[in-house]
């Protein structure tokens, strides 16, 4: 049970030695033994990531969407769009760079409505997620190694398709479930 | 633009190569070269994990979460009821386990309300979520090499400590905005 105060050191790992197996350009992964609370100790396999950014973008009465085939997952996925923070940049650059980018969007105020780790259990990646407001659609202006299709689907849709199963990536799920609770829908 | 079917052939990548760099217990890691649509060739680098299970658990008017250490994040996050997937173990298995293991809770039905990939960009984990419905505490019996505290939020508080960012985590976040939407908080 929760000791009701903020001291959570009884629940605290330490790394006791940590090899590095792969070094990547997009994630850094460590194999690492932690000593444990009870002065034993355990194996944890770590992937370290820069982090991410993602945008809910809405126009009028539709919500921006990517199409993109996934690797890791072989399947097409329909996300919102997002990008990877590159080295040396500001959260609020990437989201300014990856809403025009991928579907041409120019925003008045990005503002940021939830910050979150994807998969805390192995990975330290984050994910800053973005509301454009007062979006307007320009160019889009893919990277070289980039292909997408750009889908909008009418704000009176999203909730049906949510429960149809349409959006099958965390970052999405919490975008659709944001604008159908600030829309009413 | 979509194309308005579902042929989405013209977005596909190919696996050209692939090496094994990293052979974990929990994670297996690729460093592929995929073909491109274009003709090109792209480096891929790619987290293959079993997957997991996480549980919305409600008793009464209060909410359970699991505060833990993450070694990955460095950080004590509040988490709703998860886990891993182990071999041979069908989702529904390890769902009816990790709820009884984390929080001692007993569910007379747990009903799958989403599933989705937590970061598709560069890893295959893919999360099923339970509600556990009707459910009844009984004691916690966590593994061996597992501390975690259970705090239990009541459900008036949620959609203030959803805005003041208490939920760290991609599957919470998307557990907290079901609970609030389902019970119109």
């Amino acid at each position: 049970m929760s000791t009701g105060n903020n001291d959570f050191s009884h629940l605290k790992e330490e790394i006791i030695s940590s090899e590095r197996v792969f070094d990547g350009k997009v994630i850094k992964v460590d194999h690492s033994k932690v000593g444990l609370p009870d002065g034993g100790s355990a194996d944890r396999e770590i992937v370290y990531h820069k982090g991410a950014v993602a945008l809910v973008a809405v126009e009028g009465e539709e919500m921006f969407f990517v199409r993109q085939y996934r690797v890791a997952t072989d399947d097409f996925l329909l996300e919102i769009p997002a990008g990877k923070i590159e080295v040396g940049e500001a959260p609020d650059e990437t989201a300014v760079k990856e809403l025009k980018e991928e579907i041409g969007g120019v925003s008045e105020k990005l503002r940021k409505i939830y910050g979150f780790y994807v998969s805390p259990g192995f990975s330290n990646e984050y994910v800053h997620l973005y509301e454009a407001e007062n979006m307007v659609i320009d160019e889009q202006s893919l990277d070289e190694d980039e292909f997408l299709d750009i889908v909008k689907i009418k704000l009176s849709d999203l909730t049906t398709r949510l429960e149809d199963g349409a959006f099958q990536d965390a970052k999405t799920v919490i975008a659709v479930q944001y604008v159908i609770a600030k829309f009413n829908l």
